[in-house]
């Protein structure tokens, strides 16, 4: 069994408006101190084989991101 | 500086539909030996200063996390 956990990132240098209504939030709630904020998603894949990273960059890229406006970076973790 | 990176995701126990599509959309692209898939969020939140851990929490569990049907962890990485 093999798990792989892929992180997709907005691109770095494109505006991310669910980063800035975190801020904005932290900001009403009192936490001071927030300089920058970012959301994306962690996907978590269970395999009972270890797949190659071929096969990982394929999955992550065609159908986990959108390589226009989002990077990608991926860990795999083999359990058993 | 700090950088402090949240990971959100649905509770084991729950049913993730989300998980659930990406699982079919593998199959139909090809690719086999998936078992389960989960999917949630990754918040990257960079501080000025270093936060607490109690902070940290209460960021967390009131302002990203939906509590009852999400579990969250984060790391804490001092940049500067």
């Amino acid at each position: 069994m093999a798990k792989v956990v892929v992180h997709v990132m907005p691109k770095a240098e494109l505006l991310d408006p669910q980063g800035a209504a975190v801020i904005s939030a932290l900001g009403r709630l009192g936490f001071s101190g927030a300089t920058d904020v970012r959301v994306g998603k962690r996907f978590e894949l269970t395999f009972d084989r270890e797949p190659d990273e071929v096969e990982i960059r394929k999955i992550a890229s065609t159908l986990l991101t959108n390589e226009v406006i989002e990077d990608y970076d991926f860990q795999v973790e083999v359990t058993a």
